[in-house]
C-alpha cells in the first residue's frame, strides 16, 4: 500500500526476471522459436514462477518431480509440493519438437512472456491425476473438468520470463513476494498471518483474521484474483469491497492488501498446502485455514484442507497453518463465534449460504450489519448492478 | 467439573502425598519435632509443592537455587525458575535448628502439613530479592511489604506432604495437575489454554479465552484462589460469577473450571513465568498473558509480562505464551477488539477502570452488556451486597 514500485510492479530483488540486455536478446530469440500459447491457467503460472511465488519451483515439473507430486506431495528433493505445476501441450505440438529445444510460451495475442528449455516432454494419466489431486474423476468439478481438456502431453523444464501476463490488474495492490516481504520488514512485522479468499470479506472472515492478528504483528490480505467461477464476484468488486473494509474497520499500520495471482484449481486440502506455501513465499508466518478451503460443491469434508496439514511437520511446511472452524454471529454471544466458543442453538445464529447471500446482493437487498459491514454490502451491491 | 474425586480430591497419580500408612507414623514423627507455623503464603507453598504444581521443585529452595533462581530465573540445574519458593524462620526458631534435622510445618492453629528435612539454613538479603524478584525496594509493594516482614533465616529442603490444608474451599473444582492432566486426556483435547485470573470474567477476558479457544482444543479457566489484597473481588463471589458465565456463554465440552490455590506475590513478569510453568504442570500447552499480568499499582510496565517470555525458548519452557494487548468493546467495531485489531478513538471504545467497575458494583449500578454479561455483573452485585 505505501511499497514504492519499480518498472512493472517488479522490483529488482524478483529472482526470475532478466535484466533488459538479456531481455532484448532473449526476445529476438523467442520470435523465432515454436511457439506454444498458454491457457489463462497456464498464464498465472508463468506469473507465479515469474514472482518466485511457488519457489522452490523454477519452471514446469519435469515427469520425476510430476509424478510424486501427484502420488506423494513432494518433489524429488523431498520438499513437500501438492500442486502440478505443468505445462500441457497437445500432442501434435509435442511431436514437432525435440527434447532440449527451446521454446517461447506466448499469450493469445502473440505477446511472448517466457522462453522454455524442454528437458523432458511425457504422457500422463489424467484419470489418475484427477483422482489423486482432486479427490474425483468427476468432470462437473471444474477442476477435473479443466485437466480432461488440456493437452495429452506435459513439457518440464525451467523458463526464463521475459514479460509478465499483459492482463494484470489492481497494480497498486500487486505485491511481489519479494515486495510483500519488503514491506513487512520496514513494518517490523516479525509474524504475519495471511488471508486467502476468493470471496468479499464478510464479518465471518474479519473475525478469523482479527482472532490471528491478536496473536501476530500483521495481517497480508492476500484475495486471489486469477480464473474463478463465473459465479464468484468479480474481483474489481471484491478488491473496492476490501478497501473499504479495511478503510473503516482495520488497523492501517497492522494490514497489508496485495493480489495473489494465481487461478483457483478448487482442489481442496491440496490447494490449501499449495496456499499456504506460497504464502510463506510472501513472507507469511502463518495463515489461516478455513473450512472447506479452496473446495467447490460437495468434493471435500469440511476440514479436510485442514487435516491434510498433519502430515507434514513444522519444519517441512516452514510456516504455521491457523485452523479455524465455521464461525457466525450468535445472537445470544452478541458476537461472532464458533461452534467451539458458542454453546447457543442454531436459531441464535445468523447463517446465510453464499447462495443466500449472492442472491441478496443481486437483488440489492442489504445483508445485516451482524454479517456484513454495511459499506462492504453497498460497495457489493453497486458493484453487481454496475456490471 | 465431571472428575471423581477421591480422597480429599488428591488421586492416586499425585506424587508428593504419602500413603496411608506412611502418613501415620509421619505424623507420630511430626508430633515430636520442632514446629514451624506457616504463613499463609508457606500454607499455598505447601499445597503447591504437595500437588505437584510447581513440579520440579519437591521442596524449599536451598541456598544455591535460591541464589540463582534470584539472579538469574534458573534453577542450578539449569531449568527455568522465575520466583524463589522459600520458607522463612525467625533468627530464634532456625538457631534452635540444626542442619540435617526434620522440623514439622504446621497451620496456626497447629495442624500438621509436613516434615521437612532441614538441608540447608541461610540469610539472605531482602532488599536484593525485592530488587530482582519485584523490581523494587520500595514496602508499599505488597509483595516486597510481605518479604520484609518475613523471617530472617531461610530453611531449604525437601518436604513430606502428611496433610493438605484445612482451608481449601471450592473443593469441586479445586484438581490437581493429575486430575486436571486425566480430565483433559479424557476430553481428547491435544492442545489446552490456561487463563490465570484473580479478577471476574468480564467480556474482554472471555474474549482473549475465546480467541484462543478458537485455535486450541480446550480451556483451563484457573483462577488463583489464594492469598490476594483485601480489594480484590473475593473468590467465593468470583467463583459463583465464573459458573453463571460458563453456563450461559461457554460450550460446556471445551471448558474445565478448577482453581488454582496459589497466593498472590504481585511479582508481575516473574510471576507470569511461574504462572505459566505451573500451568504447564496442569496440562496446559499455551498460557494467556494479557496486559500488566501479575502486576500491581505502577511497579511493572504494561507489557513488561509479555517481554520477559523473550529470554526463554519454547525448548525451556514447554508452554507457549499467548500474548495479548489490552482489549475493549468498540461501538463502531461493535465488538472487542484490541489496538491491534481497532483502527477507531478512544472515544468509541468502553473503558472502565478497575476502580470503577468496583465502585459500580459496590453501589449496585450495573455494567453495561457490552463489559461484562448480565448473569455475571448480577451474581457479583449481590456477591457484594450479600457481604
Amino acid at each position: 500500500m505505501e511499497v514504492q514500485h519499480s518498472r512493472n510492479g517488479i522490483d529488482s530483488l524478483t529472482v526470475r526476471l532478466m535484466p533488459t540486455v538479456q531481455r532484448e536478446a532473449a526476445l529476438q530469440e523467442a520470435q523465432r522459436l515454436p511457439q506454444i500459447v498458454l491457457s489463462p491457467l497456464s498464464i498465472s503460472d508463468v506469473e507465479l514462477l515469474a514472482i518466485g511465488a511457488v519457489a522452490p519451483l523454477t519452471g514446469f515439473l519435469t515427469h520425476d518431480d510430476y509424478e510424486r507430486v501427484v502420488s506423494e506431495m513432494r518433489l524429488t528433493n523431498g520438499q513437500v509440493w501438492s500442486i502440478p505445476l505443468t505445462l500441457p501441450a497437445d500432442r501434435e505440438f509435442a511431436d514437432s519438437i525435440k527434447v532440449g529445444q527451446r521454446i517461447a510460451l506466448t499469450e493469445p495475442d502473440g505477446h511472448i512472456l517466457a522462453i522454455m528449455t524442454v528437458q523432458e516432454k511425457f504422457g500422463y494419466d489424467k484419470q489418475r491425476e484427477a483422482r489423486e489431486v482432486f479427490g474425483t474423476e468427476e468432470d462437473k468439478h471444474p477442476g477435473v473438468a479443466r485437466l480432461y481438456k488440456q493437452g495429452d502431453v506435459l513439457l518440464g523444464g525451467p523458463i526464463e520470463v521475459i514479460d509478465l501476463p499483459s492482463n494484470r490488474p489492481f497494480m497498486e495492490n500487486r505485491l511481489t513476494p519479494a515486495e510483500t516481504k519488503q514491506y513487512m520488514a520496514a513494518k517490523g512485522w516479525k509474524t504475519v498471518v495471511g488471508f486467502q479468499t476468493r470471496n468479499p470479506v464478510h464479518r465471518s472472515h474479519e473475525y478469523l483474521q482479527k482472532v490471528a492478528l491478536e496473536m501476530v504483528d500483521g495481517l497480508l490480505l492476500h484475495p486471489l484474483v486469477g480464473e474463478t467461477q463465473a459465479e464468484d464476484i468479480p474481483a474489481d468488486v471484491r478488491m473496492k469491497s476490501y478497501k473499504v473494509l479495511l478503510d473503516n474497520y482495520y488497523p492501517r499500520d497492522r494490514v497489508l492488501l496485495s493480489v495473489f495471482p494465481a487461478a483457483m484449481r478448487y482442489a481442496g486440502p491440496r490447494e490449501a498446502i499449495f496456499h499456504a506455501l506460497c504464502r510463506k513465499n510472501y513472507g507469511c508466518t502463518h495463515f489461516i485455514v478455513g473450512r472447506d478451503h479452496a473446495g467447490v460443491g460437495n468434493y471435500y469434508g469440511t476440514y479436510d484442507a485442514q487435516r491434510i496439514f498433519d502430515n507434514f511437520t513444522y519444519a517441512e511446511l516452514g510456516i504455521t497453518p491457523l485452523m479455524f472452524e465455521h464461525t457466525f454471529f450468535c445472537m445470544k454471544c452478541e458476537a461472532i463465534v464458533s461452534s467451539k466458543t458458542c454453546p447457543h442453538d442454531k436459531a441464535d445464529h445468523l447463517v446465510f449460504s453464499g447462495t443466500e447471500v449472492r442472491r441478496r446482493l443481486r437483488a440489492g437487498e442489504p445483508l445485516p450489519h451482524e454479517f456484513t459491514r454495511p459499506e462492504v454490502g453497498q460497495v457489493l451491491i453497486e458493484g453487481l448492478h454496475g456490471k
